[in-house]
């Protein structure tokens, strides 16, 4: 296991690309307690180069384009004095839709693609929007400056102010660490350094004992701390964190205020609000050694998965008030897992990946990126999906809003698309790490890694086309001469049959040095050394545990990282209400590249179910059903994260088996 | 089968008693085409007798002190200028409290009970109150008229304005035909053609062509012309019906503007509107004889019950919007199935009943007054259900709003509470019927019914324990000497088997003159007449359609027309998340008088699953369960209707058999 070792001290003097900790997110800072130090790492060929070369060329330079049309920029000039008009839009955060484009942005410079000019000078012109709409006090909001008569604070349950504060804080830090400049970074800091004048405990001697009823500024605060050095932002972050839950919001689940973080058991409330503050929990832990936040965001993480996450890794079983939902309360139809909460599910399991060197995170990162989180942008990238429902019905109305089972090609609460945007321009930063022993790889992407172990740099090298192929090639391209060190791989949870090759040895699951998910291979590691690892990707049928009632006689189709289901495209003649799989018959893999951008589709045998007609009244006595009536009909599979790319109709993941 | 008869005419002029068609809901007017009268008959004694007891005893009389406490009685007091202070409430349809609230009170004064005097001054006293508010030209609504500076009809999307005068109107219509007092109705009547001024069509020379988005004064209109005979009613009512669905609003389903009534295919959009409009739509067909509204409302009742129905009657699948759904979503911990759907989806079948003579109307109406409908009021009729859920789950965190899983004393938005007091109020308008050939007796209920048979009265007695005991007597008490006339009782579509006694002759299911539901007993009634009807009641367990996919692998337990549910109370140490029934054991009945008011409660045999731990992630290859694994438990199930009502905790209808 990866032992917890000491950290890389930031180095925010130092230009861009000379810090040993890559310019992504999530740095721990000097004396933090985590286990593992994110590696940098370059995303070369395969799957996720292509997800983000889309993201590249059309998500994120469309953004201004965007923005400009839906009000945002405007805002901002019209605060900063520079234009006439009224406000646009209909949230009192509509000014985070720009600042996660400049982080998204951000992001993107850092990889000095040969479109670099123009996007750098997008990012330049709306930087200094930001900076001029900001107030000489260091605040900026442009709805409450526009529509409020610039009354602050007074809203803290529905304001946003500080949630906003905390993306631009984010943004700032993604252009400092990505660029080395600080035209962002001193708004941030002018912004933080206000909010810090504003809000403190009581005997503090600041005016306000409060939260943001949407936390976020907090994990910003914690990044500030991280880029600055300076100290308040981090103890500022902390007192925020710890008043949630005592009432002063209400006392509302909602707004994270029905029970502290250190004795909640379990994830509630509206699933964003939860996430963010428990990956701003997760950074303090980090940051502060504080093992009770540790213990409370593992606890937390460990009942989510285990009682509120969709097969998908989406989060948030209800549209209203985007909550959680009970224990094993997943509905298909309605379920809501926001894009939004996919992404903060990653972005907390990482920090939490870092914090405890667990692979188990790895797991979760995984099924999240290449199932719910991806399912939220279209294979152009320019259509987006606010909430990932599991299935679609037949018949199925929409009306076409932000919640719609429609791909959309921009929200009016457009926060989905540009976190979606950061996610993606930050992806290599998720998937590899090091510690004084090793390295970790806890993504398999082609591409190339480099970590500081113990000081001394290690370079490895990754070949694979994961998902569509299970081999994972690593060849070790710079390593000490003089030491052992491990290279460890995450055996993925799906898995239990795989096979290794080290040089001359082979492992398999029966024999391979795997402890709790990690495979741990020790050795004085030469330039050239190749370890393939080969995941079998056999297709499986998976059920859910019996309290998810939703999905009882029920199978879903997966196959290595990616959970499949069915379209009603690709199933003329009937829609998908009355289909039925036969769990006993062998699935076929057949890998289509002219489909979907190319995806391994899987057929599996079934029937359509005949229609028992009960009359008017759909509840009867049990009707007996052979098993066998009905018509044959093979069902093709796709991945889930490519459904809705072609044409509106029926979607479901959980397939009947009666 | 009943076939269509000529109406009586209304007699606005009678004195209230004198009157052949009842004092109650739902008058066909002259030249009506319904199949079937209402017939007058009384409650006394049995289920509905307690209820209704509890609701003239506790719920109604409490009405005064809560509209004052909740500010709808000073909102009126201020705009009539005899009170000072502020608009209280959070809607713009406050106002219906009250009104809801006179028409319970005004049904209720119908029935003259010893507790009548403090009731009629409580309601001449509130009549007084509505009347000084209402301005010169007949509009009321305090919301508007306190909030909104008097601004009127400028946002029929929300403004509720025309609602309110609808159950204004209503309430009137029950106070005039109760009491035979004429203030509130002419409130009504001036408000109404204040209305008829301002909507109208293009080229009426009314200035607003337009609806509003929730349904309800149509059906009222109609009313009102029952009551006064002034047909302009009647068209401003067929013009408001027939102006949804053509983009007035906005085209939302939500608002009923999706698509005109006359082609729909299912029913859809938030509930109550959907079904006080196609209430309203009933009406007309049966006024106007229109052909293609009658179509259009069978259709939709077809479709609304063979997809979108829970077995509890109750209807609305998604708290968001409180919309219908898709066809065969009907969730468990979410569905909505709001009282107030419940009590207008017995209004339009009632409507429905009448207007076909066929008795599946009387089937839903049973299954929704003892499940769906009665669950929304507490044993003690002093708190109440929002929405009503056939599941709430081990864990479950309430938030006690008004759309909690607790029962509350009143809502912010406190729409249900009035509702089912008009519901109880008025319940003996909804049994029983008459037409030119008999008497059809549509629900059992000890007491006593008087139907209008060709012009000469026909009296008949029926005593029940029903729904504990299956056995219904009927005795004829008055009938006319000289001719034959038929005695129709519903043989209830839950009931396979069953016997008949009339006189000498006895009947069972295989050869009972049965047709459609109906049975039909034809001969020359003699005072003393005595048929007995003897319905099995064995319990039984229930499947559901199999693209109901929510309870897939269940069964519910049925007795009657009582749904039975599981309540965490009688299953001490565990929750209900992890119990499993076995279908194959018989259940056992027992009626317990001490509990919960006395009900019979079914024993089932079942277990606890075994806890199969899959560790942190619930979804895996499928783990064999036996079938026999767990600890052996009785189930114990109590109606439905009777949840709630000990202590807050865990509660299933559908229970899982694997």
């Amino acid at each position: 296991m990866p032992r917890p070792g000491s950290a890389v001290p930031p180095s925010p003097s130092l230009p861009p690309g000379q810090n040993s900790v890559p310019a992504g997110p999530v740095r721990p800072g000097p004396g933090a307690s985590a286990a593992l130090v994110p590696a940098a790492a370059e995303i070369r060929a395969g799957f996720w180069h292509s997800r983000r070369d889309v993201n590249a060329r059309t998500s994120i330079p469309q953004g201004p384009e965007l923005l400009e049309s839906a009000g945002n920029l405007s805002n901002l000039r019209i605060v900063a004095g520079t234009a006439d008009g009224a406000f646009r839009g209909g949230y009192p955060f509509v000014d985070t839709d720009v600042y996660k484009w400049l982080e998204a942005a951000s992001w993107q410079l850092g990889q000095r693609r040969q479109d670099h000019d123009r996007l750098a000078a997008d990012v330049e012109r709306i930087v200094s929007l930001v900076a001029e709409a900001q107030q000489p006090d260091g605040y900026l909001n442009t709805w409450f400056q526009l529509l409020k008569g610039g009354e602050r604070y007074k809203d803290l349950r529905w304001g946003h102010e500080l949630y906003c504060a905390g993306h631009l804080i984010q943004a700032a830090v993604a252009h400092h660490r990505s660029t080395g400049r600080r035209e962002l970074l001193d708004v941030a800091v002018k912004f933080a350094d206000h909010i810090d004048s504003v809000f403190g405990p009581p005997g503090s001697g600041r005016p306000i004992d409060g939260i943001d009823a949407h936390p976020e500024v907090e994990t910003a605060l914690v990044e500030l701390y991280r880029e600055t050095g300076e100290r308040r932002y981090l103890d500022l972050a902390g007192y925020f964190v710890d008043r949630f839950g005592h009432g002063l919001l209400g006392g509302e689940a909602y707004c994270q205020d029905r029970v502290p973080v250190r004795e909640a058991t379990n994830v509630e409330g509206h699933a964003v609000r939860q996430l963010y503050l428990l990956a701003a929990a997760t950074d303090l832990a980090t940051e502060t050694g504080d093992a009770e936040l540790r213990a409370a965001a593992e606890r937390l993480w460990d009942a989510m998965t285990r009682t509120k996450t969709h097969i998908t890794g989406g989060l948030g079983a209800h549209h209203d008030e985007e909550d959680f939902g009970d224990p094993f309360e997943l509905p298909n139809e309605r379920a809501y897992c926001e894009t939004c909460a996919a992404i903060a599910s990653i972005q907390w399991s990482w920090r939490m990946a870092l914090l405890t060197g667990e692979a188990r995170y790895g797991d979760l990162i995984e099924r999240t990126l290449y199932n719910g989180f991806l399912a939220g942008v279209s294979l152009d990238g320019e259509r987006w999906l606010y909430v990932n429902p599991l299935q679609v019905r037949d018949g199925h109305t929409d009306t076409g809003g932000d919640q719609s089972a429609r791909r959309t090609r921009w929200f009016r609460c457009a926060c989905c698309p540009p976190n979606a945007m950061r996610l993606l321009a930050s992806l290599e930063h998720y998937l590899a790490s090091g510690d004084e022993d090793g390295l970790q790889i806890h993504q398999y992407v082609t591409g190339r890694v480099t970590a500081d172990v113990g000081g001394t740099p290690v370079v490895a090298r990754v070949e694979t086309e994961y998902p569509w192929q299970g081999t994972i090639a690593v060849t070790v391209d710079e390593a000490p001469a003089d030491r052992p060190w491990t290279l460890s791989l995450r055996i993925p949870r799906w898995c239990s049959d795989y096979r290794v090759r080290c040089g001359s040895t082979t492992y398999d699951a029966t024999n391979a040095p795997v402890r709790d998910g990690w495979l741990r291979l020790e050795r004085t590691w030469a330039p050239g050394d190749h370890v393939v690892l080969d995941l079998s990707l056999g297709p499986r049928l998976t059920t859910a545990d019996p309290r998810a009632d939703a999905v009882r006689g029920c199978v879903a189709i997966e196959r290595g990282p990616l959970v499949y289901c069915l379209e009603g495209v690709d199933h003329p003649g009937g829609g998908l209400d009355d289909i039925v799989v036969d769990p006993t018959r062998p699935l076929a893999v057949e890998h289509r590249p002219e489909l979907l951008g190319g995806v391994t589709t899987i057929v599996a045998a079934g029937r359509r179910r005949p229609d028992e007609d009960r009359g008017w009244w759909p509840y009867a006595d049990a009707v007996a059903d052979s098993g066998q009536s009905g018509d044959p009909l093979e069902l093709t599979a796709i991945p889930y994260y490519a459904w809705a790319n072609r044409q509106d109709g029926p979607m479901r993941v959980w397939l009947p088996t009666f």
